[in-house]
């Protein structure tokens, strides 16, 4: 166990080697085997980290969140609390006859990613096969059903594009396609469906 | 303790006698005395099954649901992670005084099923009193706050129907009262609100 | 420990001092220093208290409930399960380099205050800094985005007033700004945005 510099409550159950340094694991979790947790992670009481799942570097999951196979998430993320992820658009119970020949082979399993520094609210519901673009931030108790732009603020079931906001989390004003941050100054321009920075924070 | 053949994690706690051969309770779940659980289920991480509550065979329940008393749960249904069950329309803490009145009996208690091969989907909220029909998919997220038709698909809060499903997971496309699988060749005829299959699929 | 008259199940991690009598803490549950909860109170398997949280006497809370830092729950309340509180309007990780200014001090902390005898129905989700009245109702699978009138039944997400309740869990019908409960006899007046007793149950 590669566990130098990590913080695992008594009563996690952290099954791979792949933890950073700097990573705190809290009560009742359990990171499976195989499963890969970054550097300076705050894993909250209760999640689940399933074989498979990806989670980068400074990235803060709240309690209760299970993070399955094929989900990503990258540097900065956060993860609210009670969040649910989601793998498989068509669920039905392999155990039965009914739909055996859907679990055959994994085409059943639908991956998303988080982009770097995105948060996904309280309560969210993710749907399988979707990217969260970088910075984006999803409203709590949103159902997320299609692809969120960099920087877009969505909300609501499903989940629809009110605003914008910046990496510091407050919200931008996007005129002529370009915005300032009015709390940390950074710049932005459009860029594909989404916004990218142009000029970074003063003193960030 | 009945439970030849069962799987059950040393965080687990099992306190019924009736955990059918085959199935596997994974960690941190909790069980109580008098939950029936059927045969070869796969209980996932975190979940909590009440005395009162029934579980039948070949059941699929994903981490961290809730099955409380008065819920029953058929054959090869498949529960998504976090789906919330209920059972009392009106709920108040019975410690004040204020609804003490309504906790003198069990009429507060309103029974859910779900049936045969139905799936409910990640994060679903299910009002109490409800029926799921045979093989209907509940989307994730989705509040369900009426019966549903067997293999129907519902989704939205308050979740509405939004087309039909095939006992294999996929789509259909009902014309005319009836309907034929292009995945597994399964058809189907319109059966009061819902459909019913009238003919296998091939070699299924 | 204070602990005289409490039950803490087992597996619970009870690490604060004040815990009233009368209370059952249950399988699973993490409640941190600091954290205050009354009398006569039930905390489901599951639950979360942080620090700073704060709940009265007689309080249901069902499975599965995060209670952060900056959330008042008031005597004789209701939390249904997987319910999900917030305090944090535009969450990032704080461990990122980007969002660091957001927590030097606890300015992005919003506080919600749960009234007395109030009800939160299963899976509802919370926003931030919100007052949730006396004796109010929040559907099941709610998302709750403004404050929440005493004896209001809401719902939906957004949650919208759907109608009124009475303290005894009844559903009241206001005329001419007055309501008599047609269950437990007491009657309302019009109060501000909601509703107040004006007199008390027969009995009662």
């Amino acid at each position: 166990m590669e566990h130098d510099g990590v913080r695992i409550h008594p009563s996690a159950l952290v099954e791979t080697r792949y933890v950073g340094t700097g990573t705190a694991i809290w009560a009742f979790c359990h990171v499976l085997e195989g499963a890969v947790v970054g550097r300076d992670c705050n894993i909250g009481d209760g999640c689940y980290i399933e074989s498979g799942a990806r989670v980068g570097d400074g990235v803060t999951i709240k309690n209760g969140c299970m993070v399955w196979d094929g989900v990503t998430i990258e540097d900065w993320a956060f993860i609210g609390p009670g969040v649910v992820f989601t793998n498989d658009l068509r669920p039905r119970s392999p155990r039965g006859p009914h739909a055996r020949a859907r679990y055959a082979d994994d085409g059943w399993l639908a991956r998303t990613r988080v982009g770097v520094g995105a948060s996904i609210g309280a309560g969210a519901v993710i749907l399988p096969g979707l990217e969260i673009g970088p910075y984006a931030m999803v409203a709590a108790g949103s159902v997320v059903t299609g692809g969120v732009p960099a920087h877009a603020l969505v909300a609501g079931a499903p989940a629809r594009r009110r605003g914008w906001v910046c990496a510091c989390g407050e919200r931008l004003a996007v005129e002529d396609e370009v915005a300032r941050c009015g709390a940390c100054s950074r710049a932005y321009a459009a860029h594909g469906e989404g916004l990218v920075v142009v000029s970074s924070a003063v003193g960030g």
